[in-house]
């Protein structure tokens, strides 16, 4: 059975390592990844390698990663010193907070630093009030929502950075599985706002990873 | 052809008087209902019809009925003198407005009188909480928004009133149609919102008075 | 891992309490939630808790609190005396129960009483018909319906107080997962019906919390 | 260009003879046909033919048929003379009507009688209990709503004849188009209700004819 | 918590009883309607009962109920002698035996009988026509097909009697589910055909007791 | 504003000469490209060009193409001879004929030519099984259907050759728009029948062509 | 009736003006927001302005405004120097051309200069790759497509700048409308890719104007 | 009760043998068909049977086939011996194979060799680019992608052979469950590319025989 075609020249290439999606994936398949991953001597990020996953795997794997449950992600390699914080991760809810933390750990595999605000949605406005001010000083702004995503407007229309829509499968009834917090993100009426695809915290700290290599603008 | 059978009888049923669909009916059908309800001696409302349609009723009935484009509404019968307020209708647009205005005609035509808040959508939040006291005053409010219908949720968190969500057919790409406004609206994180059909104004003011008729628990 | 921001002041914004909603949030921070609402000395809901999380709760909590499982509801608190009955909750079939539970006991803690109807779908039409006059004696109605919901739109024609609709997701073939029941609610021809999201039997109960506070309009 | 391949034998296979869907021929092309049933000897049925597209064939095939506009049929061949009643048309609301009136020329066509009974939605319960006794004279009965579709769950749980469900394209905001109505049918909770694909008058006319002429198990 | 409200009536009312559809009832629930059911001295069908909670019933239940595992039906009360032979049951592979029986089932409980025909489906054509003049010898057909249903229009364009198409949940990819099938069987080109929801075998069934029943028009 | 780019080496590419879409093309765009293709000494093959547009074109331009009003296709170019039979292009219905047009142009302007077998639905059997031998006589096949599509299962059933299934947007109630011919093409229980995109003739001649060209496994 | 209520402020506040979006406003409510603008000082950008619409403004308002057909846009103001160029923008067909005209608007409004790449989808890969260095010397980059949406996937996985997805509604058969282009925009396999509503070239290139203005993370 | 009627002829009919859907199918049923064609002398491939079914089977049956877990295949019958290679399969990621594999296994069934190219996506584009030259060298093409399918357009725009593309369930978010990558496929701007069902590697296997039996237009 053919394994896994690395792009390790990835980074090279466009500046974002190549990640594994450890879903669909079998034990084995992880295990040779990281396996190749250390004969090339790479750093190596695993995302959505569930608990129990994780501790199916061989030990030899598991004792050379740094695994995180709530995000669901593995690093392999030297952890990098104290992040300069560029990024603010914004949920809703709670439970939006497994897709923020995979992104804030995506950002940290490339060492960039994140504030993590949690649980200031809109239908208690005052929570997202009280904290714009701190928000607005980052460069750039990832929002993971589910529900009815009403956030990702509000929030839109009170900062200048780059906002990042991450609509999440938090929902119920006709909110179930994260389609009207997408589409809600895509339909908003505040201008400028960007979405990835449902969950995807991964996605979009790889964007912010993007927009905060840009060169800036200065003249305009 | 078999003529209407009108439910004359609905508004001693349920209070609620049979209005008129005008979609989907002939200038013909429109005057021979006009026609009977003059019979009857009874007043009545004429929703959806639009200005060719009205155009092209015989001059008789354009004489006897009070026409009103922007809501595409008509009455049949003396209007009612100063109409208490008991309703505040909020828009999130402009585009919403012929949606608000037929919801403020169909409470006119059964005497309560509302104020209308345009154009106070989320994505310039100051524009909604300048407001925001002002619409606390009222008994019911009704909701009117397209888009991704953000405001249903910010508005719902932020007053005690039952709030009752349009969601309109004004929106693009992804919301085109008022899909995502509705999905908004019932999947939204704001306690005890309720929703009726996209672009259902009559509905709303249907729906506003059974809940202005209810009697008040004052015991709660 | 940072816990919910609870928004203890809503009962005083918008004179409805925070509910917790226990579906995706784990024992633990069931526990802390707990906790934290008898150190301010609150009253709380609990919804969607199943029995097996419930079972899983340490016994610490399950002393505290009263659960129930038809409703999947618990609550922390003084139960309180005789309420007084404003509500009537009908449902469409046996099935429904659930849902109509849910809302039975979210006005329960907030003071209000409710006559349940069960099992009174329009298959069998005398069941509905002969309830009728007895349903018609409370104040607000909630209506529990699956399937194609046909009952929304008879009941909502048979009386003049406010009808909450709550689709439920009992159903089957195309009717799986209360789509149809949904959309038979928002497309009904019954006059002012309101909906909330499938299977939202707390909202429902919130909705018609805001109604019954909202003052009468005596005048109309 | 190749005409169209007539299934005259149609009527002797399988006892309905082959119609012609006028929607998307021209008026070359159901002159064509026209002409070959004439030479053929056959009588004919034409649907969908709208008023225009009957307006521009030529003088000669619209001398020969028989046009109506309310049902846009048009039948080719010497009537039949008085038709015993044998199906009860009933349609919820007057916009249901072109949709009766194809089923009712369909039946006529094929020797069939039926009676009308319009505007008995159940929004007015009365309307329809009022005429139940009448309609379940008929040996089989073709309901034809739009909207919500709960005459279809109603009618079903009251009489013991076939029911065969017209949803119609009636309809607004989530319920345009049909699908609503249609899918109220397919998930009805009343028993042996059967269905047939939205706006199709005709077909529900055929599925009727087959059933009456399918021998009675009389030992049942 | 309240019980189930039979409607034992139905019967007389339609001509078909009641039967209790098990998914989503408990073991108690169903003991409880075979109980009442005893002691109304009525016969009852339960649908939708499959092994693991048959073998949750108590004994006593087990005893006095005929249980069959392929068509997941119950039947309790005493068998009917031989039955005359009215119905086809066609299906178009193995796999949607299950729907066929609880239609074969639901007419036997009714006391008519049924011929099955399996895995005649048309990808292999000369399995249907070997045996469609076998097929045309019953009063009413019923057929099963998942898939994409091709089946139905095949059958109908062969056969003079009223064809109830039965669509399964049977089949992969974007047929999974049933939704192509019945999509299909509603589109379909052949005239007269008549449809019910997915998988519901039963109200195929009840279709087919209608249709029994309802006299035949000897003139036409 | 700039103009089309043209990839006149695709046919020295994969033996494919890139065609032009007139759809969403103004005249003048249309004509640019003409003036293009002559310059460069190519021939040219225009699809979607209606009636409408064509006459809008420049004198020159319509001169120099040969124009299908059937088809809605333009050829720039000397003709070919008299076209090798290699392909046989059937439809259920005559509305399917404008789809199956656009096949045998696109053939034709590859040197291909094609047998055209029109009106062959199965809701009249027969008329398909008349002709199958004939249509066994050819290398490739390419089927148009709307409606419910069973003409794809049929026929993929009773021949050895590629068949290429183009659903069309023929079609009424659910079956508007191709929808469900195409699924049902995909979800078809016949072995190896592949598909295209709706009414996409032009495909499915391009395939037909790649098919032709692949040299035959004579070892098989 | 209510004008609208502009929030100029929000250039202040976020860094991007207000915008009129002219689709459902009328030609009088256009020509008022003009006259406020000019009243109040302001430059102004009018989008989804189509010929027609811009015809029937007076022709005072035509006089001050700079309208442009391709893109549907308007500015009223001084236009401002030679633009630094910053963004590119790329497009899959001819046909994206309006969307990615739109965007280049947008940007020049707000000072900011694009490079447009036009016509260079995937199916022609040369196209892509022959200019693929030439795209990489800009900052940001706006992609335009419909159909499929290839383009963007290929795109993001060979340059290293943020890449904005604007699918387009650009697309035939199940491509319709632009849903099928959205959904390869975020379910691609390519990192770091952001998504803005279908035909949003306005969206798209606010979105390049905040991340323009987002200061660079130089130490990464 | 009934067991399945095999369609033995279908190999002599159309050439391709018929094969064994595991799935839905229980053990005891596989294994009559098992003795079956064994009893016919016939040899007999049985797809998608996965481990947990193979290992439930009857030992005298595990003894008589030869099981593929990746592929899910089970083969009876004498292996042929080495296969001359025809065809190419090639997928877009790891999570493909098992697809890619049942249609390796198809082919192997038939005596068609078949050479797979895995893991070439196109956000990596070089991993294609770098083997386009030995995929060329295939009679027909298989392609396997999920996700956004992005490789079926760039895949079909640089090959001449016949391209079948295979859409796979492999995705996340929107493009869960394979429907974005189905879609991708048909709405593809590239020329002549089918498609089969979602995961279908048996269905592209049986169009790849079809088409390699297929006479080469030699003078085309």
């Amino acid at each position: 059975m053919p394994g896994a075609v690395m792009d390790w020249q990835r980074v090279e290439r466009i500046g974002l390592p190549e990640a594994v999606y450890a879903e669909g994936k079998t034990p084995q398949q992880i295990q040779q990844i990281v396996d190749a991953a250390q004969d090339e001597g790479r750093r190596l990020l695993i995302t959505r390698l569930d608990a129990e996953k994780y501790a199916a795997l061989p030990e030899a794997a598991r004792t050379v990663i740094d695994y995180d449950a709530t995000s669901r992600t593995a690093i392999l390699g030297a952890p990098q010193g104290a992040l300069p914080i560029a990024a603010a991760i914004v949920t809703a809810g709670l439970a939006d907070l497994p897709v923020a933390a995979e992104a804030e750990r995506t950002l940290a595999f490339s060492g960039v630093g994140a504030t993590l605000f949690c649980d200031v949605g809109v239908a208690g406005l005052w929570r997202l009030l009280d904290r714009i001010d701190e928000i607005r000083r980052h460069r750039v702004v990832i929002a993971a929502a589910g529900m009815e995503g009403a956030l990702f407007s509000v929030l839109a229309g009170l900062i200048a950075a780059p906002v990042i829509a991450v609509p999440t499968s938090v929902g119920r009834g006709v909110a179930t599985g994260g389609r009207v917090a997408l589409e809600s993100a895509l339909g908003s009426c505040a201008p400028g706002l960007v979405v990835v695809n449902i969950d995807n915290g991964f996605g979009a700290a790889q964007a912010a990873l993007r927009i905060l290599r840009a060169p800036r603008a200065a003249e305009l």
